[in-house]
């Protein structure tokens, strides 16, 4: 194994689950081109080798670590492109890049939001703006924190794509010591229950900035996972699916449990009455959630599935709704 | 409503679960006569209106609740007998009594274990034991921590029993102010799942004492409810089951992920490399889980239904066995 080539992946994203992943990869047999809008987070890489911004406890090993702040240059020779920056920013990200720099790669999502100005999943768009087959295409699932990798707790990951062997080439590149991928081929399902976790998980944060206790939480999160079920198997129903895997449950256990969730932290600060603004300047980091909330909610404006809990969440953070009437209004209709 | 005549409840058993009940019952048109089995707190309630040793912030109402230390006295004229003890205390909480004292009378379980000699469901034994029949037997059920009912932190309940008038009878009785409780007809399967539920919070324990983090939970409890899964529908399936509703999965939850749960403490001290004595002297409390796991796996034994998580939580309990060792190998297992 350690005569072979070394896969060559580009890392798009200098946050926390960039850097994590970053730290899986490592652990293989590859070279890592990693991209970084940053110029100084790029350059102290570079120097101290571990990234000052995020998880900066990180070690990064320039021998197979390589840091470029030009995405073409990390993008030349990959056969892999994984995209990890927050969804409202993944297209200026790759602005300028057409479907000739992605040819014959394979391209991974480790991305849980959707593209907020045409509400589609990241895959999605990958596949039309830049001409990639889908089978070529997979997203990262999975109940995994950047700050518990960092650690090298033990971790799991889901690897999602029709493709199969596409699956079972990222999930190889993602398992290591501490982390074991699977692959799985329901990319529709694994990525819409990615984004609406986060959704959840932000519901949690504002009924726990209201005062709500885990009882009620507890009701709330078996309530979601019902909701999502409506959602996916409407939209795109699968026989075989089974939403308590850990590809699916699991994700959305760790969002809306995890004191490292910022979806619920940005949900609390609203259920405490701060404002999106102040709570995103509070947080100095994007929720998926706020911008996913919008797009499934336009996604299921002519489906009408009923989804209580994420039309609540829509109305707090885009119609104003007081969470306190919101939260009354969900508390008699679960059970 | 308030002309009406009181419900007349017993309650059988003095810790903060009964406490508990004892709060949410008093919220509507009863007379609770409660039976404590200890006199010192019997004497205190009387004279101070609270219980002294759990819960103490809950005022007790004295119209309304009358404490007794001769359980007949607390039986005779009950229309509703609650079970309050632990599943190993139950019988012997009970012993000298017959058929005649629970005549005609509706029992409601509110005990989340099983009776240890027998390794039989609370409501079996129940039945068996003083001939109630089964339709006026139930079971509460439901994500509730005694804490946060006293904090009137909103919460809800399930009540599940074969007898759907029994099951409406009790909701209607628990529903109150805070509590929101909702019939269910799947007895067994709700009564089996809030057994298992301890056995998989003390499994959370074990994990985070030896040093496993959120994400390996999220995985453990995601593999946790396909457990379940298997093992009620293969002993008792139901075609309308779903094991998200709050009951079964909500339930879950909030034992696996509460910091009040007494099971995942006594799992957390294990992992820690306590041994079981110090560590049920270090909580002075009963973790139902200990004995739970070691009825189901008697249960499953004819059966083989694969329970992996069951498996090893009883190797270790009752067995000696290593947890490093035996979570290694769950580690390797699932996914």
């Amino acid at each position: 194994m350690k005569n072979s080539t070394p896969a060559r992946i580009a890392m798009i994203g200098g946050g926390s689950w960039a850097t994590a992943l970053v730290k899986i990869l490592s652990e293989g047999n590859v070279v890592v081109r990693w991209w970084l809008r940053s110029e100084t987070d790029a350059a102290h890489i570079k120097r101290y080798h571990h990234n000052k911004s995020y998880l900066s406890d990180v070690q990064i090993n320039p021998r197979k670590v390589k840091v470029h702040t030009k995405i073409r240059e990390a993008l030349r020779d990959a056969d892999y492109v994984i995209l990890a920056v927050p969804a409202a920013f993944v297209s200026n990200a790759l602005l300028g890049l057409t479907p000739k720099q992605f040819a014959g790669k394979h391209i991974v999502s480790a991305i849980k939001g959707m593209i907020p100005e045409v509400n589609q999943l990241v895959t999605d768009w990958v596949e039309t703006t830049y001409d990639v087959p889908k089978d070529h295409i997979s997203c990262i699932a999975g109940p995994c924190h950047a700050e518990e990798v960092a650690l090298e707790k033990q971790s799991y990951l889901t690897i999602a794509s029709t493709g199969v062997p596409c699956a079972e080439a990222v999930s190889a590149l993602l398992t290591c010591r501490f982390v074991k991928a699977s692959p799985i081929n329901d990319l529709y399902g694994v990525e819409y229950c990615a984004v609406m976790k986060n959704i959840i998980a932000l519901a949690c944060g504002i009924t726990h900035g209201l005062g709500y206790g885990d009882n009620f939480q507890a009701v709330l999160v078996s309530n979601a996972t019902q909701e999502i079920r409506r959602f996916v198997d409407t939209l795109f129903p699968v026989a075989t699916r089974d939403l308590s895997q850990s590809a699916y449950l699991g994700d959305l256990l760790v969002t809306c449990y995890s004191p490292f969730s910022r979806n619920r932290t940005f949900g609390n600060l609203i259920g405490r009455g701060y404002t999106i603004q102040s709570a995103q300047m509070e947080m100095n980091m994007i929720a998926e959630g706020y911008y996913a909330v919008r797009s499934i909610h336009a996604i299921n404006e002519p489906h009408n599935v009923p989804m209580p809990i994420v039309d609540s969440v829509y109305r707090i953070l885009y119609e104003g709704a007081s969470p306190v009437s919101e939260m009354n209004a969900l508390k008699r209709e679960m059970k």
